[in-house]
This record gives C-alpha cells, sequence and structure tokens, in this order.
C-alpha cells in the first residue's frame, strides 16, 4: 500500500509550490510519486471543477456547491488515489476533504457533520494519512492569489475577507481536534523553510 | 403554499407528454403552474445534466453520478422549485428524488439509505405531495425512447436492459412502500386514458 498525504491551506498558502518540491525530493530517492488536486485530478472533475471555480456561476446555493466538490472527489478517489494507492506511490493531494469542511461547512453554514457524512459516502471513507496545512492570514493569502497569477480571481475567492477568515479558523480548528493527522506549518517561514518543515515530518512515513 | 407534483417512470413512459397536458387542463382552470425538469431546470442544474447525460463520461463511477444528481436537484429546490412553492404554483415535475433511488441506488449498487439521507441534504426533506409513477415495460420504455427521438441514446439510456428492469422493479417497490404518496398508473394504456388516470386523481388537492 501506498501513502496518502494531502496538502491544505488557502490560496496563495503555497501549497502547490511545496507539492511540487516534495515530488522532486522523494523523486530522487527513487520513491514512486503522484501528484494531483481538487477540485480536479480526473476529466470528469475537471468539467467539475470548471463549473466551481467559474465566477459567471454566481447563482450557485451553498449545497449545490458542498455536493459538487463530493462529486469531484468521488470520481478522484476511485480513479486516481485508491488505483495509485494500490500501485504503491505516495501520493501528494493539494486539498481533500478538510477543504469542504472549511470552505463549505462553516464558511457557507452548513452543518459541519452533514458536510463530514457527505463526504465519508463519496469516498468510502478514505482518510489520508498525514495532512500539512500551511497556515496564512487571511489577507496574506489573497494577496498572494490575486498577485501570483495575474488573473481574475475565481468564484471561491472572490468572496469577502470575513468568509475567508472564517475558512481559516475553522482549519485550525480541525487541526486542533485531529491532531494525530493534521500537522499545522506556519505558512509565512521562507519557501525552504515549509519545505523542510514538513520534509522533517513526512520522512517517518517513508 | 403551492402544490408540489412529481411524474416519475421510464425513458419512454410519456411523462413530458402528461406534463404538458396536466400543465394545459391546470391552465385552463385558470390556475398558475409551473412545469420543470430533473435534472435541469437551472442553468447550473442544466450545466450538470450536460455532464450527466454526455455518453463521452462513461468513466464516471456510480457515487459521482448520484452526487451530481443531488448538487443538480440542491440548485433547482433553491432556485426554482421553492419560489414557485411560496408563490403559490402548482409545480410538475418530471423526476424527482424517487429516480435517484430507483436509477442510482438499486441500479448502480449504492445503498439506498445513502442516496436517500444526501437527497434530503440536498432538498432539505422537501418530498412532493404527489408522485405518479407512469409503468411500462422496460423493453417498451426503451422503445420509445429510441424512436421517438430519433437520436443515439444518452449515457443512462445506453445501460442493458437488465439495469432498466432493475430500476422498474425497484420503482414498483418504492411505490408499494409509499403507496399514501405515490400512485402507480399503467402506462401502457392510451394517452388519454393515462391523463384522465391522474386528472382523476390529482382534482382533489386542488
Amino acid at each position: 500500500m501506498g501513502l496518502f498525504i494531502t496538502l491544505e491551506g488557502p490560496d496563495g498558502s503555497g501549497k502547490s509550490t511545496q507539492i511540487r518540491r516534495l515530488a522532486e525530493r522523494l523523486g530522487s530517492l527513487g520513491i514512486q510519486v503522484h501528484t494531483t488536486r481538487e477540485p480536479g485530478g480526473t476529466p470528469i472533475s475537471d468539467q467539475i471543477r470548471a463549473m466551481l471555480l467559474d465566477p459567471e456561476n454566481s447563482s450557485m446555493v451553498a449545497k449545490t456547491e458542498m455536493l459538487l466538490y463530493a462529486a469531484s472527489r468521488a470520481q478522484h478517489v476511485a480513479e486516481v488515489i485508491r488505483p495509485n494507492l494500490a500501485a504503491g506511490r505516495v501520493i501528494l493531494c493539494d486539498r481533500y476533504i478538510d477543504a469542504s469542511l472549511a470552505y463549505q461547512a462553516t464558511g457557507l453554514g452548513i452543518p459541519l457533520e452533514q458536510v463530514r457524512q457527505i463526504n465519508e459516502h463519496a469516498t468510502d471513507g478514505l482518510w489520508p494519512t498525514r495532512t500539512y496545512l500551511i497556515d496564512v492570514p487571511s489577507e496574506l493569502g489573497l494577496q498572494r492569489a490575486a498577485s501570483g497569477r495575474g488573473k481574475q480571481l475565481d468564484r471561491i475567492e472572490q468572496r469577502d475577507l470575513d468568509y475567508h477568515r472564517r475558512v481559516r479558523e475553522q482549519f485550525l480548528q480541525i487541526a486542533s481536534q485531529e491532531s494525530e493527522r493534521i500537522v499545522v506549518i506556519d505558512g509565512t517561514q521562507s519557501i525552504d523553510a515549509v519545505t523542510e518543515a514538513i520534509w522533517q515530518d513526512i520522512r517517518q512515513f517513508l
């Protein structure tokens, strides 16, 4: 069996950079790695991703958003994550169920237990072995997300600062409740320091 | 408060014809009617519908399909069904939760209670006052669906006869368990006779 690792945190926290660096380090040790992201990761999930992030879909209600994330995840788990785990690979995944608990439950006011239950159905109860939460102040994350891409913010990023602050608080609360699985990393450090912090922890699983 | 009526049955059972006729009759009595259908009924739900029915999406797993139907339904209930009910209209809806119980639960092997629970979350527990199940043998429904439209069968219709038979059996079983809500109509009768059978029952709610 492989190893299932997720990275969580707001846009602009540097998750994708860290995943690229971790994949390189693991690869240099001869370890087979598969990197992926949510929403997306399969052709069908990418169609759902496009719907979710399209600023034109401004009439989307909270439950629809939450169920679309779960649908995308169900496909991703079945088509990508489980087969790669079965093949013995290390999976580095940008966002997973914790993101739904933060962005759709707390962020949009859907009961947390409902979101958890639906996502457990969607994934047949597959949780990561380890999750790294890269924590940055919401203002900083949004600034980085806007400047780093030189493009319009997507439908989720466009939400106001208060929404993003609630999401951050929820991430930190989940991390404190599931401290066996989730490690909080200070994302205001240098990129090198964040990589090193994750690396020191991830080594124990290799 | 308005009145929420759904029609269920396989493709080719004549649901859309009956909805058109019922809407005309109700309209001629001066009753405000809104007709709609699932999956679809809103711009976002129609995007989901297109994904669900696209034969190209043949890799879609059962849970993804079920969650996409639920997502489409959540948007439809929030944006169309509840506002029209609140405005006092009669809603005639082509397919609803019972279709998911038949097509995704029994048809694809997802536990019935899981599908029910997710759909109750999606709709905040909104069930129709009355459901007409237009029952036809599966062979007949598929024949009519194929010939009536002069087009390629969609992703769901392409499933084999055995699948469609399981769906029919499940529809009939749900109807027997919920006989207070669901009325089974023999869909092998003439179009006029089907309309008349529904009309005789629906009158009591007007």
